[in-house]
């Protein structure tokens, strides 16, 4: 048994696996609403978003539960974070990006149909994410919802991420720390801080407590990820396993080693929960969040 | 001499190719105010907005003039559009998709870097597209110029298009008329259509008689890239010709024959000049453009 599943079954996790599970029904649901039809562009879509954590769904839906904006309301922007969050997965397992063919325990888009249709159905998925911003039901702050999500996953975000990780998979040298850390922070923290801060900025109130907290969570996860990457078990990550130390690629762990990598996640963690201090009791769930993105085995 | 030729020199279009030069110009010096820096996915993007008719982005300018909104305005709107346009040439360049060498005369993105970069300059070509439109100076309508490119991009629009296109390659029926009809309306009539729109669309204005122009214009426009496809040469039309024939491709061409397809395209444009009535002589650089696409060399 890894350390990690020693910790994971020390914290146990209850709001917060209430909540996500909460998340992922409430999703679906308003997936299976907005992507009716039984063409294969819809059917590829639906596959693409369907088996997720939804993690970032849930981060919204908590933001906007700390908030007081209103499920109906918040819906709405935790599917088109997914969506967003789907189309990267869609395009970066493709043959000329990261060519996966395993995701979620299931084949990744274009091995289910072809190229042809991962490319439209994430290009299609992407569409769809701001499609579902461009409502009035998000009051006065809609359009900076939208800049902060497009500022988030498009040159000066996600896809910059994307760019540097695969920059450095050519590089002679390998990444430093801090090279490691930009990297992660465009390629995932900035969709895990907009999903945070997403609540707050619907309501109009202060974000930097939840972006904080964002930051910290967004690093931990992908540390998290790198120990999964050489700890874990294929099939219940539902991915494939070691192609990092495969592809000679630096990661936290390759850069900090195993154990140091493990005690700055934890630091991490402690970071992502105090700065939820201003919400007392009420930030629980969050907090659990962040102790279960530490400690997962998938 | 084609006929198509001798009726672009029977109709000089002083207007509209003033129109079109000074779009150009415009767009391309507002791109590279949003495009700064030297990375090479910034790069990326500056090349496949660069050398195109900018058609799109025409339309949005002129009907904003139309409608007394700013250029000021109106132009984040026309590099909006033309960033969405030259994201779906990218990816339909793809050897997945069409598998294209030559675009404007010059290699396509993916032969001039590689396929991970066409996906992602594509990808955040479309992204760059809705954060400039997500900015407080359109208006009350913001929301809705949003919603509406979404809706004639996504999967109701341009991207179920290139799906009825690639779903046509492997079917063992030729479409017919309706379905050729049906098909080009998503893939290209719907961003012509937001395009036209734009300007009334941003002052509250009746979008119903641009959106008549626009439709005519669209299907008039396809006409006669079927015909360009048939009779143009590569070197001017600056890419690949005879395409469709060689993949045994319905067109209006294949489907109506040269003759009936030039007449057809002449309706169109006489439908086009029409729905601009009520736009008395403003309207005439909108008519110039209609008559200049149906006789276009290239």
């Amino acid at each position: 048994m890894s350390a990690s599943t020693v910790v994971r079954q020390e914290t146990p996790a209850p709001k917060f696996t209430h909540a996500l599970s909460r998340t992922q029904r409430l999703v679906s649901a308003r997936m299976e609403s907005a992507l009716v039809g039984d063409d294969t562009l819809l059917a590829a879509m639906r596959y693409a978003i369907t088996g997720g954590k939804m993690l970032r769904g849930f981060l919204v839906l908590e933001s906007a539960r700390l908030h007081e904006v209103s499920d109906e309301v918040a819906l709405d922007a935790a599917l088109a974070i997914e969506c967003m969050h789907a189309y990267s997965l869609v395009h970066d397992d493709l043959p000329c990006m990261d060519d996966d063919d395993l995701r979620r325990g299931l084949p990744t888009l274009h091995r289910k149909w072809d190229e042809a249709m991962a490319v439209l159905a994430g290009d299609a998925l992407q569409t769809l994410s701001f499609e579902l911003l461009a409502n009035p039901k998000f009051g006065d702050n809609t359009l900076t919802l939208i800049r902060m999500l497009a500022q988030a996953s498009g040159k000066d975000g996600m896809v910059s991420g994307q760019m540097l990780d695969i920059a450095a998979e050519t590089s002679p040298q390998p990444l430093t720390l801090e090279q490691i850390i930009l990297l992660q922070r465009r390629k995932t923290g900035c969709l895990i801080s907009w999903s945070a801060t997403a609540g707050a900025v619907i309501a109009n109130a202060d974000t930097e407590p939840l972006r904080h907290y964002a930051e910290a969570l967004g690093l931990a996860f992908q540390i998290a990820d790198d120990i999964l990457d050489v700890e874990g078990d294929a099939e219940k990550v539902g991915k494939r396993v070691r192609k990092d130390a495969e592809a000679g690629k630096a990661t936290f762990v390759s850069v900090l080693g195993l154990d140091a990598a493990k005690t700055r996640a934890q630091q991490l963690c402690n970071q992502a929960c105090a700065a939820l201090d201003i919400y007392g009791d009420r930030g629980e769930t969050l907090r659990e969040a962040a102790r279960f993105v530490i400690s997962r085995d998938s």
